[in-house]
């Protein structure tokens, strides 16, 4: 288990070597002061500033896992899973698994995810990802989707990649009746191809895209944050009948 | 194991009793032809409309609970799961429980949930959800949450009443070092007093409110919906020191 | 000039006839203590709510115009006349004028305009409004646009109407260089055939759409409003060459 | 009156002095070429990249005004001009001016501005960019406007200051009964201090914050920019009884 350290104002550190000091913006925070300390007890940098150390969660890994491809942003994540109520009696299979970051998401609530993905530098990056992580309970295959996947009865097949529409027809024969099929599309023309190519087999549920807006709340200075991303994607959701 | 049935449009129906027949909009179904029908084939009602059977599914049932005190939506949940990294290992405390909405969908994700509730009739309510969804790791607990949690090192505290300023010191003590505490609340005010409120014992995070558009896409109608949910609540996310 | 009687809390009443009592949800207004009233000065109604009384302006009576076909928005029309730096020397064209709206707004800012319409019923709306609203430099013509604008050199031409690439070429002839073409349209795929119809006589400047936001701001329950509108239509911004 | 030389991509370059050449990234255009060139007309640089000349615009003026405090953002100046009405008959006085921006474009558009800036560098500034854009109709006083205005029966009256509660009393004092009283406040702590502090003698009408997401149209990259403004002003209407 890894450890944690991070000032008041959030900046967090991981102790990726225990023997070895840690170098900050902060100051050079000793390996032993480290090591002798127990989860919320506070060390110094020896610019004088104080960290706690704490066992670090699998979010602190998250956030430092590598990556190639863009990673799907953790408020779409969210949509995804808050609508399909994925939980850990899920069976879920994705493509493309691009750098590993929704399908090891997904991994840790699910009961089982497999991933494919037809690039073999983005299958590497993603494989380095999930044993980063430690998790065990995600199949990833450096496969074409588009020859079909392997399981059958999924919960739910999330798609990420240029052309979902390719890949209806393979979602169908492995979703379970009820099973939903998810969309993930930057633009506006691949969801109307995809949403287009959805045939009778499905019912169409909705396209939705997640604004996060942020908040400076620091004394008076409470208001939105000036700058924003204004876009990742949109996201389709039909149900397999 | 409950039967759904849905129409091509979506329209779901619930079988809650295998020997009733189904009373719809769309025409009635009777009991038999949907107890013979295997997951995934096609029953038709006295109107000559199509449905599709299957196995209702934990959204299904999610759908379909009691709403006593408004339940926080879909995309709000998402990014709580997601912003904490909630997994199969999190133990979470949330207070108050509401309807169990909240609870009840982490439950399904989580180790363990502890919900407090101090209003009784609110606990009557989620108590009959938690039943109704057949829910076993979520401990209900008609209870004050400001005399103190009794549970220790939880993951995340999750507060979601009018005053979340004054759990802060019970989230404290109930929080493992790195723990996250969560506050939703409908107002900025709010925001602003829970947040003034933290003391050096928390690294303030972040308050994200999320704007989830929805999209009409019908061949050209392709658009956001003219009429949208405005606002739900801010969610500030602060980390135990 | 007509009179408008207002509540504290900004429910305004148009006093049509000075002759007439008004009657309203709050009780009725003598039309002797109306007339007696300056600016400013308070009247009260048979139910002892008072209402102040002014001058009506141009706003109040274009919240009351004639409403057929659908009127742009306010927040957009505000965005039309920001972008394109319309003022009191401007010449700006419109096809179609719908119920007025947009033309009369712009009417009040700018030197003249000129407004066609192909559908009789909606240019006898838009009549109606425009005599209503007194103005007299707006010129409505009960035409197709397609056939061509009858000026030149104009500032701007503002296209409301749901083929607007196909009026493209009698805009570029309508123009002055330098002129700006607008195009406010529902749907992306409208967007996405009038950008890809602009030719080399235009550069594309841009494509937005207004999201406004209201808030409630009472006491401590200060927070977006619950309900909103999602969405109007998108405005497209190019420059003849 | 000056020329503006375009790109086919939108780059304007104003032509400063007719007697000098033009030196852009895209080459140098010739003092003579463009002289010669009607309004229109193509030039080519030395780089053989083409321009279409044509005379400057207001707006294109107003792009290049000196920027000293920051400007307010055209879509929130839109929607000032479109809640209040503001037209060719209206008198408007704000304060501070800041850069003179929002004066400035208001002063195109209505019959008299009347701006007043406490601080004398701002006031510079401002008074900079009202000579360079040859307006007539703003007078710009560097007064501390809590002493009040000189000037009575305004139909508006546009605070951006930061602490726009303190000129309720001056506004009220210079407002016609129905005029707008208009508050601009990055933050909502402002916000709400403005409008606890309206006293019966205003009606308070909405606050309101306007989102503008700007969209790439390309060929199939239809999407909104991923880099967006999150946040410029909260905007409050208020009406004097």
């Amino acid at each position: 288990m890894s450890k944690l350290i991070a000032t008041k104002d959030n900046w967090t550190f991981l102790v990726k070597d225990p023997d070895k000091d840690v170098h900050t913006n902060f100051g050079l925070i000793k390996a032993e002061d480290i090591k002798k300390a127990k989860a919320g007890e506070i060390v110094k940098s020896n610019k004088g500033i104080e960290f706690t150390v704490f066992d670090a969660d699998f979010i602190d890994f998250y956030h430092r896992i590598k990556r190639g491809p863009q990673i799907i942003p953790r408020k779409d994540i969210g949509l995804i899973i808050a609508e399909a109520g994925l939980n850990k009696n899920s069976v879920v299979i994705e493509s493309g698994s691009g750098s590993g970051g929704l399908g090891c998401f997904l991994a840790k609530i699910c009961k089982k995810v497999y991933s494919y993905e037809i690039r073999e530098d983005f299958y590497n990056i993603a494989k380095k990802n999930v044993e980063y992580l430690g998790i065990k309970n995600l199949s990833l295959k450096n496969r074409d989707a588009k020859e079909g996947f392997s399981e059958k009865n999924a919960d739910t097949v999330i798609l990420d990649l240029p052309d979902p529409w390719e890949l209806i027809e393979a979602a169908k024969k492995s979703l379970k009746p009820g099973g939903f099929l998810i969309s993930y599309s930057p633009t506006i023309p691949q969801v109307m191809d995809f949403v287009n190519t959805l045939d009778e087999s499905f019912a169409y549920l909705k396209t939705s895209e997640i604004i996060e807006r942020e908040w400076e709340v620091k004394e008076r200075k409470v208001r939105p944050r000036s700058q924003a991303i204004g876009h990742s994607g949109f996201i389709t959701f039909a149900r397999k009948l």
